[in-house]
């Protein structure tokens, strides 16, 4: 079982949340996840039709939605009818993970001691955060804050002034100054006066041979995860909202801005400054030219440009 | 009166500073502020005829002007003539203000005492300036720089590596890791080998609940201050500008940049890697989608999208 | 001789690093440069018909080419025929410079004392590489890093949290907070799985009377140096990528981004959110409107606006 390691999980059961409603099999909630993802003691939701292959096969035991979604629940999965799913999503979340919804900076940092990192060579005034897992051979340059619980693999290089909470870092991964890794998305539920902040309960994932150079940041998912996969170059200053996934062996140029949830293939090159709109699935393959904004999905093997982005012959048609 | 809290002042004359010039009635010049602030010990200018409805209404005792536009000045304010008002103000301001030409660093920080600020956690190694006030119930995270005279509401939390200077913050704000908050901003009188800056007087003010994410740039203003308004939401590396002043309950998105001196109504949302051009005017209720390039001025409840921005309908017609 | 400061040199000859090539006149390489600085022990090379008349007038001893390109090269100039130019050359520096395909952080700073630079002013925990230099008046704000031999001239301001490595910065120079300067650029020859990391060898040099605003990231050159002339002011959240030059008396507004290799004029002005697409030449004069993207070399004296950029006249054509 692949519990949240980043997060203080207070022990409630479904009824304790939901007061009015009237469940035939109360449970302690184990932890909420994406649908495909849940177990039968887990709390999923569901809060759009795109969602309903995944819905008809999650073996989550109860389900926020609404009525007209409810119907592509199984039989064995709860649903919980409301009207507004993301915010009763918020405050179950706030009420099970009470301290996600604000990057409440780590206050039981300590200047590492080498002593306790054998083979790991340190900067000056590195703070580290209880429970953090460095691998031999890594290095970490001064100033740099790991907040608790983060694990960085071995024969890692990460630079001086970077901030990294709620993150979990393969081999050989490179991260160049002042990236900042694992705080909050942007994730809330507008009310004027005063919005109410989504809780993130997901972490960064980093797998093997990534380089992320200077200035970039990257927010944790907010029920999944957010994630870079193997070999995967990420130039200066780009940003990457919280949930999206980023495939293996992808050169992502300087500024290049990810909005939530998309999802990139393999092999994937994005040119300096294109953006991705948020909850778009980029096939494999695919070459994104430099400025692009992109809005809607691209199959496998695409080379696309503009603003909106098309297909590169049409692009240059129109610009002749 | 609101005295100028962050920069040293030196008392001057009208005609200390401007010599060869006969005042009908000199003074001690209290403060430079722009022309609906000043009051009659204040220094002004007027270097467009855009503000003339403005310089009808001044009661600055001294305006610096060309002798053009100096016929829009009431009675009672002295029109100091010049030909080039933004080279003579800046001088002015150099003499009036030493040193908010530069961003020197404030040298007198020290690692923050914790028995100063009851209710007040901090995390490790923040540097605190002179006469800094926070609010109680505020966090502050490893690493972080409040420069002298810093003001922080309660219930803020502010993360790691945040440098703040000459800024104002409300209650309840959430300022994420790295951000940059009240640096000089980009103003300079350009001239071939060594461009004269532009004294930066202004400061920032940051209203109750808005949430600021990572690595954001947000200038102070140059005469006047910067301002984002209640319940405004930031998303990562944004950058704001010297003078922009934002509304309540508006959403940036990731990377949108603003030009300086540009007005943003409430309720305004904007999509990432957007930027907004100087000096314009965008009403309330305004959508603007991801990447657009704004160039003109807004109406309220409108929908933009495009570089340059147009209505979406202009916008999607124009692409299909 | 203008040997390299920053990076550690093994000393290596032709035949240990190309085994199985025959030279007529071995040597120990001084160092890799480009074609036109070249002199007769260094190791130069030649990728593209592009650079066909620079590789005439090459003084190297050796250059890494292909069979076909190796025509343009001089007599005195031994061709070392490889398939893949790049992946060679990455190899080579490898072996020459072990130590300049990653950002190792220095690990040999410590915190500055007062007394080794009379005359400099320093903020808390300044921490200070070997060797570095540091002019009369100058300031360093707090928590800045200077990683060894970093040159620094008289009456800069160096902000706060600011990270500067292999760079020799001239007199009279602003650095605002957070900036990041001289590390690795984005340069790597992809390959699935794990791609060759290209060594960087280059500096930057930023000249006299500089201003760059906070959050920028500047990246070192690979084998050429990226450099800033005199008196160029650069807003916040610039990215410059390795390789490029900048001309003297520019201005570039936020969030602009230079991709690698292009060569910029002096008395530019470049609009925010601009992007400059890589190996481009723009002339003196040029102005480039905010949000473009050029694509183009461009002339001197040009007006250019939009994606991709075109004269403004023509833009403003369109778009009506």
């Amino acid at each position: 079982m692949s519990l949240n390691i980043f997060f203080e999980k207070e022990k409630v059961t479904l009824n304790s949340i939901f007061k009015n409603y009237k469940f035939k099999k109360n449970f302690i909630i184990n932890d909420v996840k994406p649908l495909l993802k849940s177990k039968k003691n887990d709390l999923t939701f569901l809060d759009t039709v795109k969602y309903k292959s995944e819905a008809a096969k999650t073996q989550a035991g109860a389900c926020i939605t609404t009525e007209k979604l409810s119907v592509y629940l199984p039989k064995n999965t709860e649903a919980i009818i409301v009207s507004n799913v993301l915010l009763e999503l918020a405050k179950s979340l706030k009420i099970i993970y009470p301290n996600a919804d604000i990057d409440y900076p780590d206050l039981n940092l300590k200047i590492v001691k080498k002593d306790n990192f054998s083979k790991v060579k340190f900067g000056n005034n590195v703070l580290i955060g209880k429970n953090v897992k460095i691998g031999k051979n890594s290095i970490v340059g001064s100033n740099t804050i790991l907040e608790s619980n983060v694990q960085i693999g071995s024969d890692c290089t990460i630079n001086s002034g970077v901030i990294i909470k709620n993150t979990i870092i393969g081999n050989n991964v490179v991260i160049q100054d002042n990236c900042k890794i694992g705080q909050k998305g942007f994730g809330f539920i507008p009310i004027k006066g005063k919005n109410i902040k989504f809780p993130h309960i997901g972490k960064v994932i980093i797998s093997d041979n990534v380089e992320i150079a200077s200035g970039c940041t990257i927010d944790r998912g907010s029920i999944d995860d957010t994630t870079i996969g193997d070999n995967t170059y990420i130039d200066n200053q780009v940003h990457i909202a919280h949930n999206v996934k980023i495939g293996s062996n992808c050169m992502i140029a300087g500024q290049v801005g990810f909005a939530g949830s998309s999802q990139i293939g393999n092999n994937v090159s994005i040119g300096g400054q294109a953006g991705i709109s948020g909850h778009l699935n980029i096939g494999n393959n695919v070459k994104i030219g430099g400025g692009s904004g992109v809005v809607k999905n691209i199959q496998d093997n695409q080379i696309i440009m503009g603003y909106p982005a098309v297909p590169l012959k049409d692009f240059l048609k129109k610009k002749v």
